[in-house]
This record gives C-alpha cells, sequence and structure tokens, in this order.
C-alpha cells in the first residue's frame, strides 16, 4: 500500500485518520478526526483532497456527525439531514463529496424501519465499503494498465492522480505502484503542475516513498523531455470523461495530449467508472471551474507578480477522445475510446 | 520609452544608473552604479538582466574601472585588462558580455598610439554608442514587427524579452510597444515561465506601465487559451538562432509553437542579428544549459518539492524552423526561416 491517505482506527467509538496534505513534502503528520467540524474543515481547507478521498471522508463524517445522538427515530433523521448539508458545504464544487453523502442517506432512507443505532453502525460499514471500492478500483485500474507497462521503460503524469486523491492506490499511479509489486522497473518524468504543484508537492513524495524513481520537471519542460525520446507513454487522471470519451482533467492535460501526439508517444487516461458522464455529449459540455488569481500571482503568501494584474485561471482542460490512446477503468480497457467503446465497460 | 533599464547619468565623473530588476515587480528601485565592483555585483546578482543590457552594463562597467587609473600607457593598458577580465567573471556563460568586453578592447588597441585620457573617453562613447545601437535595433524590430501586428488583437508571449532584457524597447515586446506608439490597440497574453518567472515578474510589470493590457497565465494554459480562438499571434525573442532557422529560447518556447501550429495561429520568433550564429548548422548543435535543481524546488527560499528529488532544468529549448512563421531582425523579415532568407537578412 503506497499511502494510508484515510483510515478508520478504533471500533464504533474510533476516529478517522488522515495524512494531513497541506503539510506535505515537508512534513508527513497525521491527524486523527473525532467531530464533524474536524472532517469538515480538513476537506474545506485541503487537508484531505482528491476526488476519491474527499468522498470517503465524508462518509466517515456523516457517521462521526450522528453516532452521539440520541437515537430516535425522528430526532435521529432529521439530525443526519443536518450533518449531510453541513458537509455538503465543506468542498461545494466536489462531485464525489455529493455523490458519498447522497449514498449514505440512501442507505438511511432504505433502513426507514430500523433502529437508530443500526443504522449508524450500517453508516460506519458504507464507508468501509466505500473505501474497500477504492482501493478495489484502483488495484483493478493499476492491473489494467499493465499491458501498456513495460520493464525498464520511462513515462510520465501531471498533477496528482495518486494514493493521497483516492484511498491509497490512484488511478494513473497506481500504473506505476501494481508495475512495482510485478517486479517492473520503471521511471516517472513528474511535471509540477502549476498552479498549486500538487505534482511537485505530492507525486514526487508519494513515489519516492515507494522507491520508485522520479525526476520533477517544470510543465513546459515537458516537450523538450518528450522530443528526447525518453518516454515510453503518458498516465493521467481525469475529472469527467464526456460521452464521446472527452476527458476534463487538471490543466496541463490536453497540451500533454498534443505533444504526446506529436512526439509519437501513447496517451493514457486512468479513471474509476464514476468519472463517466454519460449526460454530457462531449467535452464542450464539461464546465470549467476558474480559480482564484491569487493561486497564479502568489506562493506561500508571497506575490511573484504585479498586484493588479489580469489573470486567467481555468482549474481544468479537456483532452478530445482523439488524442487519447485508451481510457483504462477498474472493469477494462477501452482503446481509441468513444461512445460505443465507454459503454462496453460499464 | 517603456522602461530606462540603464541609462549614464553626467559626463565623464556621471554613474550607470540601473533598475534593480531583483526587487520587481514589488518595488521600482533605481541603482546608481559608482565603481566597477558594483558593476560586477549587478550583473552577477541578476539586478541587471538579459543579454543586450548585460552587454552594454559591461561596456559602462569598463569606463568606470578605468576612469581614475594613471594616464600612462603601460599601466593604463594593463588596468584595461585586468578591468575586462574581472568583468568577463560576472557572468560567465553570458555571449554579449564578452561581446561588450572585445568591443571596447579592440576600440583601445585601434587607439594604442592615442593618450589614454582620450581612450577613457573614447570608451564612454562606445558604451553610450552600443546603448543607442541596441534601442535603434529594438525600435526597427518593433517596426518590422507592424505587418503582423492588427489593431484590436491579441497576442501571446513568454519569458520577458522586453525592455528590461535590453536598452528600453526589448525584441518581441518592442512589437506591442511601437503597435501602441502607432495607435494600434493590442491585448497580451503573458505566459509566466517557470522556474524563474520573468513572464509573471517582468514582463507583466512592463505592459501594464505602458498601459497595454496583460493577463497572466501559468505555461499550462497556452494551449486552452490558444484553443478558445483569442490569439492572432506568438511573438517571442531568441537566444540564439541557427543557420537552417532553428531557435534556442527559453525553455517553454518549443511547445507553444507546436501549439501554435496545432491551433492554426503564427509563431514569431524576433531577435537582432547578434542572435543569429551561422557557425552552428542547426539547433542540435546549440548546447543546452542544465541549471540548478534549486530553481524548480524552491520559491523565494521555500521549498515547494521533497529535499532530494531529482530535477531536470534545461533553461532553453530549441524550435525547429518549420515550425516559425517569421524571424523578425532589425533589417528585415525571414518568412519560413531557412539558410538563404536569414543570409538575407545580414
Amino acid at each position: 500500500m503506497p499511502v494510508e491517505t484515510l483510515r478508520w482506527h478504533g471500533s464504533l467509538d474510533g476516529s478517522l485518520r488522515i495524512i494531513d496534505q497541506r503539510l506535505l513534502p515537508g512534513e508527513l503528520k497525521f491527524r486523527e478526526l473525532r467531530n464533524v467540524e474536524a472532517v469538515f474543515e480538513a476537506i474545506q481547507t485541503l487537508a484531505v483532497r482528491g476526488a476519491p478521498a474527499i468522498g470517503i471522508a465524508a462518509a466517515y463524517g456523516v457517521f462521526i456527525g450522528v453516532r452521539d445522538c440520541p437515537d430516535d427515530s425522528s430526532t435521529f433523521r432529521s439530525e443526519l439531514k443536518r450533518v449531510c448539508k453541513y458537509l455538503a458545504g465543506s468542498r461545494p464544487t466536489a462531485v464525489n463529496l455529493f455523490y458519498a453523502l447522497d449514498r449514505v442517506q440512501a442507505l438511511a432512507d432504505d433502513m426507514a424501519q430500523t433502529p437508530a443505532g443500526e443504522i449508524k453502525e450500517a453508516i460506519l460499514e458504507e464507508a468501509h465499503k466505500m473505501l474497500r471500492e477504492d482501493l478495489d478500483a484502483s488495484r483493478r485500474m493499476g492491473e489494467n494498465c499493465q499491458q501498456f507497462v513495460k520493464d525498464g521503460a520511462t513515462y510520465m503524469t501531471n498533477c496528482n492522480a495518486g494514493g493521497l486523491a483516492t484511498g491509497g492506490y490512484g488511478t494513473a499511479l497506481a500504473a506505476f505502484y501494481i508495475a512495482k509489486e510485478q517486479g517492473k522497473k520503471v521511471s516517472v518524468f513528474a511535471c509540477e503542475t502549476r498552479p498549486l504543484l500538487q505534482g511537485a508537492r505530492l507525486t514526487t513524495w508519494e513515489l519516492m516513498r515507494e522507491g520508485i524513481d522520479v525526476t520533477l520537471i517544470c510543465d513546459n519542460m515537458a516537450a523538450t523531455v518528450l522530443r528526447q525520446g525518453k518516454i515510453s507513454g503518458i498516465f493521467v487522471g481525469a475529472d469527467r470523461i464526456a460521452a464521446n470519451g472527452d476527458a476534463a482533467n487538471k490543466i496541463g492535460t490536453y497540451p500533454l495530449a498534443l505533444l504526446a501526439r506529436e512526439h509519437g508517444v501513447p496517451f493514457y487516461i486512468v479513471a474509476p467508472l464514476s468519472t463517466f458522464d454519460f449526460s454530457l455529449k462531449s467535452g464542450d459540455d464539461i464546465p470549467i471551474e476558474q480559480r482564484a488569481p491569487q493561486e497564479v500571482t502568489h506562493f506561500a503568501g508571497r506575490a511573484s507578480a504585479p498586484e493588479d494584474v489580469g489573470v486567467f485561471n481555468p482549474a481544468f482542460d479537456v483532452t478530445p477522445a482523439q488524442l487519447i490512446t485508451a481510457i483504462i477503468c477498474e472493469t477494462g480497457v477501452a482503446q481509441n475510446p468513444d461512445m460505443a467503446g465507454l459503454q462496453a465497460l460499464l
């Protein structure tokens, strides 16, 4: 297991132990979250980040939030609703957060006739299940990548599609962790991923911890590395995949896909089925979040640009399906992805 | 005049006034350099930066270094040699520095029979001449760009090919300054240019100062901006241009050229004749400087990556001639540049 991003410690009176990702890579510090306010704050301040990890943390958060409430049915029911609503406000744009809260709420609704004490236990069990499902899906994604991972080869990735964004193996980085488990030796170039440097701060840290050779580059150096013929493939994650195979991911993914094609390097998206969104016909329908200018103009509180400069700071870009060699998920692989190929994975 | 990067103040007993670029964009501070040690330190610590500006500063530095030495011929001659050798150590990889020192030394050699006092005056005059030549070449480059600059259009640039790197107008940014003088209104997207952020720190500052609309982006956002069809052309500088038209420039230029072609956007190199190097057959012959890992792993002294991570930090990349729409210099324009086209400019 590369990293234990979040784990439940103890039984019903236990706590959620997380890695405080705000302190990485400088310090590996675990925090025990024992009340719902602490879970809220951990999600809000990015101590826990990454779509799957946020969802799992929220599910545990619901349990922590309701475990001490009185067991009479109507009090429990209104308290559950209040806690879910409260946690939904911690990261209002995170789709996995709402997915997790809806799943827990639906479970409780299904158990309407059951005593509250049992529902509480079932919620904790559901959170455990979500974590197990995530770990299992990650491992299977990593295994499904292996047909594209050669012993002794060098790959490239961007952002952090790793264990820190999930229960422990990640999506794109699972390709490298499973390769290592299978005895393959791979090297990785990690793009630093401006503006928030998830590649520099988190991906390098994860890979080094697992003893996987990693070289950090600035995003604008990827073309030079590709031109030198060093790279056998690019593996990245995805935030959302449209019906036609267009994939939204961290800003900087689309240019990497173009550079990959230019240099004859295969380009792989590794993402769980939960990121497929067939309600979107193509990538044009994916809304792109604009983030605060300060992410670009400041580092650790220090200005690196004029105070009032205009800034364009899109969080994601969209890679068209025709630039994607394959989309790899927990159920299989869609080569040259299109609607039929993606539907076959479901 | 956009910025007075460096100017001589006074007569023979005057001083070299420079903008201390280390403090930008936070503070605009001028420094008066009155002895050769101060000139050395300003070049070494990047208070003055940019190939043309370094050369001019060094020429003034020679005058400052010899003006108080005794006027007997052999003392003057050995002192001149010592000062040139001393200044050559301030930035040992800067080609323009050696060009400027050689030019001053050659001037003194030509005047071997002249009294030292007159040679000193001639050296100061030569430094003035180099500054005038630079300003004149910059203006002509900017004018030669105008056939590609449309009123109301938006352009992109990277790094700082601006007034701060030269006597005052710059190379690529001269395109925008002259456009403004001619009454055109242009907007500019500036790529921040990791790792040293010359785009974020210097280009935005220069353009804002001149009232030119500028939007700062991270380097990995350029593809998204180009895809939105916002950009009518990309203007960048060059550090060295080989005989076949391949051009070395700040890291991140080559991927911009590829992205430009992909999105049907013209890509222009703006550089003076002094960057043409016909001793190099192609870009493959241009040596690429590797710089310190700390530039990538630290910002303002703070670590943003694990302590001992491997880093690849090339300072430049090479854009092949076939990706360049035109090379624009002070004597004219080479469209679809090749050896014949470049030789016609000389």
